[in-house]
């Protein structure tokens, strides 16, 4: 109730703080019998661990996830899984200055209007490091997932004015790239956009796309769970997410039923559709075609120059945020979003299975 | 869990069909004390009942509601209120054809892959009638908002390609055009817009504005219930919605930090923002300022065009949606996204109660 | 969140008041393809309506069921499953004197302190009217159990200190004596017992108990949503229940681990118990064998007696409930008690489909 | 959904096996500012742990406690409070024999029918360790309680026939035997019958008590979350509780309503009730006197005696459990009920929060 799950039947619950022992992890309802390993979350997290590029944090985190529960022999057992980051480096002499200050364009204010006081200590429970139990969560669903034949993967679109257009997509170009672009040429032009802001002590945002594939029709509880629903709770979830959408999304607004209708063929008895401007889903349910989402993300708050604020007494000030903070967040979240979207799917195909009598029998009959 | 429920505290549980009975929703949680009468549900209803205008259907419905529990004496009870608005209009020749068919752009064919079969009268449970239940319950919600100050208003910002910019509106128009736009004159030119669509059997889409006024700072909780999070939950649940955004939301992916970040400054003790491109929230909690979010709104996928499309033997087939269909969702969704809103703020200012000890003890000390 | 749903993915919500315009539930997360009709409901109402016998209140109501959504060509959907029994004999004069007064062992005194007024015609949301939704859901539940295999039968097994052991049970004798026991002798006797405490406007309670057959096993979630935990849940939850046990209950606090324990054999394969101590539960979950459980129900608090009690004002003052009131509430609460063990395995058995990965693959793959 | 939650508002999610690397809860939804340290949750960590007395398991855990985090400067934050326990005494050849074998009155059957295999180690989920995160929560839950002027106590009040009459209660003597029973003379008849069934490799249950003073009337909510159904919920969720009941309990159900009823008077203007059959109960609601609650545990299914079962493969079998197990499991239960206690207490009491608009403005006007 305090918003720190997510899921109904396949559920996380996160806890940690940036600067306190550990962040953690417990993954709920997730079938026994799914091979798990540290190496397989392992590789998660290291998607989002800080000191990958020059475009991140210098923070030194090694982000070494341990298994304390949950798995036996190297299967889920079917009970809590529970998953452990220690934190490593907390050099809280950086942010000694921000214990009295609120930070523009961070959680600092309404938290301490929400709870009297907060933990200052490099944003406490609104740090990017809160990311970290997503991440290990949607490792797991994400081989839950595999299981099932369905695929998730994001990669970044746009960073600040640089976007990729459709046409232009290699995605084997995502993984060459530091900023997991799909397509190096424009990543390039990115990198160096995003040098010149930091030379300026300044930071930008950017677009990251999410595609599944391999879903089954009729994934997403048709009113208010609905698939692009869940998804969009999902994904803006994660901080610095400013906007969802599915599909044509916005553009899809200023265009036409005649145009943006998708028109369903048979092939061999299977239904598919000519186009795909729904991203996916009809009705707040998978049609089995695929799916697609993005996400804009707003430029770091985090920046080096000199801004007005308020202090915790409400007295005019000026901030200057220091400490090791990425001019960008962009590439570190592409997986934060590919783990959200694989959390929401898994739980959506659990909740999906007794939407049909027929379904049950087969588990029970 | 099948999603026919929405929020934690104050909740909703909606309804019915298009071609049923009636359609109704069970609101749980809500605050004994407020005064409620059958014409303040009645005239959120009005707003979004069929009928207003040439540009919505002509299905004859006065969606007149009655309450069956949860009020007494004028005032809500504490126990949960039941809402019902009888369909009077129910021609179901009108939907003969669509039985065997899956429209275009509908839940029609992901809706029989889900459940191994569909109501397919006038869309079931998918059908946009679903939505009066959300208006019902948005009434009640905005009531209590209004007992705290809070208030919640949406309109058009754009009806397909002809947008209101910020600097030309005139919120006292909103009420005086048939779209809800805040300018009469961007509201005639999408008017005819609409007109000429409608000549050639096609429809459009658009963006729906909702701000809220009045918020306390810290509504919203850190991490998954963020306030934007469950604003897009929200809101993407409604049909036809394929995009939300949160203040200036995908045009903040192309700006940078030092642009982006609403500077803080005090005036007499009070925390106020120079500018808010957050539109109203920092780290998911609200700020104290306007909070803004925008919905995209996709075409009507009814249109009398010829479309490809399959049967439900997954043949290759055509069809043609005829019956009486509203050429833009949009001026009727206004309404239906204001109380999605009302209703995401009601549930988080009741959730937000116990955050504190101190506001603990003020309830029982 | 204010208590007016049970249940994870079959939840019911009720609603309703004594003697507003009815009583209803949604019935949420029933899977699609399920045959039922208003009779089926409707038996199920008709074993707790008034009047059944000289033991229960005179008030007249037919309670007729209608199905408002949800039912299309009499199957289930997969849509939410409104149902409402109009109320009819509502005379308000009889509860007049009550408006001012508490009723000892009533909800009236803590329902006032909580909400800060209340609807006091006829107990309002508490009257045991309530239960016409319970009953109507655990019909529905019952049609869904009868479709694996799974029956569940409550009966009374003692009035008063008028108690049938389990060595005279006569299953067949149920249904030919008006208090359901399963022993007329028993059942004869009691039936003086309550015509003398009539008579002497006092009243009484008994024991219900409650068996279902054909569970598998595993059903339940180890920790805290256990078989038992659920069961006992949902059967305190009904007004006047007092206490709930599992298989020998208290008796086994007081017996030894090597009387206690059921020992496992084996018989072609399957797995059998020769004792059953422990009611078809073990940690939590399902055995395979019958489970048993019983509700201990309270004397009716409603007695036409001068007693002792205090007004809305908190001053001294006496009572006499007069009205239509059953002297004894268990014979028409077998069916309630049926009812919420009905929907609590409706229930697990939803939520443990996914217990399993092969499970899922046995839907998806 | 899986069931490792317990709570609405205040809610704990408990991981961890017997066997595995530690226990742990998170707590979400616990209020800001409440003072909780380490030494806190510890006290009542020491009361369930093992050798406390010769009546417990030689298992040597000194069940140390670590705050990970949801803790800043010696108060709450509003964050999620994660604690561990990392498990020491890992003797894993005691549980050999185990590994294919189904312990009678133990969940070993049950869980593998549900999850197609299980960790055999201890019990693994299923072991009496998992009750250490219900504590550590009930610790923190019971530290908020104290700030509302709330206690809870919970007591031996049976062991096997030697049971405590009410009228023989010395509170003061519950921490001077080793058995926490309130009368001295009963806890030295009860050891010895402990030691008895010892000798003979045999085991026994008991009866807990727990009551709660300080609480304010109208705790619960009317229908399915009613105080009484949610205390049973918690109460019946801890394994070996195989009964409770409330007030008169079971034996209400032969009383008469004239005797059972408890008649109200005002002093002072307080209501207050001459008598409290119903335990501090009425219509699920807290009446504002004394709470009082009974469990009944049944005898420990581990013995050391030869007993009949069956194998994994289902053939008969015959087992004898050896390890290190508790004669009676009644002590060390006492502060896992009171914590179950505490826990749902608390939520309750923040639930309730919101039930009158009124409250709604203390907090916000």
């Amino acid at each position: 109730m305090s918003g720190s799950s997510f899921g109904s039947i396949f559920r996380i619950t996160t806890w940690g703080e940036s600067h306190g022992p550990g962040i953690g992890v417990v993954i709920d309802g997730c079938p026994a019998g799914i091979s798990v390993s540290e190496a397989d979350i392992q590789r998660f997290l290291d998607r989002r661990k800080p000191g990958q590029s020059k475009y991140t944090t210098k923070r030194s985190e090694s982000d070494s996830v341990e298994i304390l529960s949950g798995i036996f022999e190297g299967k889920t057992t079917g009970t809590p899984i529970s998953l452990i980051v220690r934190n490593q480096d907390q050099r809280p002499r950086d942010y000694g200055n921000i214990a009295s200050l609120f930070r523009p364009g961070h959680a600092d204010y309404p938290f301490t209007e929400k709870y009297g006081f907060r933990d200052y200590r490099g944003g406490g429970r609104s740090s990017g490091r809160e990311t970290i139990g997503r991440v290990a969560g949607g490792a797991v669903a994400s081989l839950l997932l595999k299981e099932l034949g369905i695929r998730v993967q994001a990669y970044t679109k746009a960073i600040g004015p640089y976007s990729v257009p459709e046409e232009d997509y290699h995605m084997s170009e995502i993984t060459e790239n530091v900023l997991y672009m799909p397509d190096n040429a424009t990543a390039s032009k990115a990198g160096e956009y995003i040098s010149s802001l930091m030379a300026e002590c300044d930071s930008c945002g950017g677009i990251i796309e999410c595609v599944a594939e391999g879903l089954p029709a009729g994934l997403g509880e048709p009113v208010f769970d609905k698939l692009d629903a869940l998804l969009a709770h999902a994904v803006m979830s994660v901080g610095a997410v400013k906007g969802v959408e599915i599909g044509d999304g916005f553009a899809a607004s200023a265009s036409t039923g005649s145009k943006n209708n998708d028109p369903f063929f048979s092939e061999d008895g299977t239904v598919l559709k000519k186009t795909n401007h729904a991203g996916g889903t009809l009705g707040g349910m998978s049609d089995g075609s695929r799916l697609i989402l993005r996400a804009a993300i707003k430029p770091t708050s985090s920046i080096a120059r000199t801004q007005h604020t308020v202090d915790v007494n409400h007295e005019n000030a000026e901030i200057k945020v220091l400490g090791r903070h990425d001019p960008v967040i962009v590439p570190r979240a592409v997986v934060v979003v590919e783990s959200m979207t694989a959390l929401t799917l898994a739980d959506l195909l659990l909740r999906n299975m007794s939407a049909r009598l027929e379904n049950v029998k087969k588990v029970y009959c």
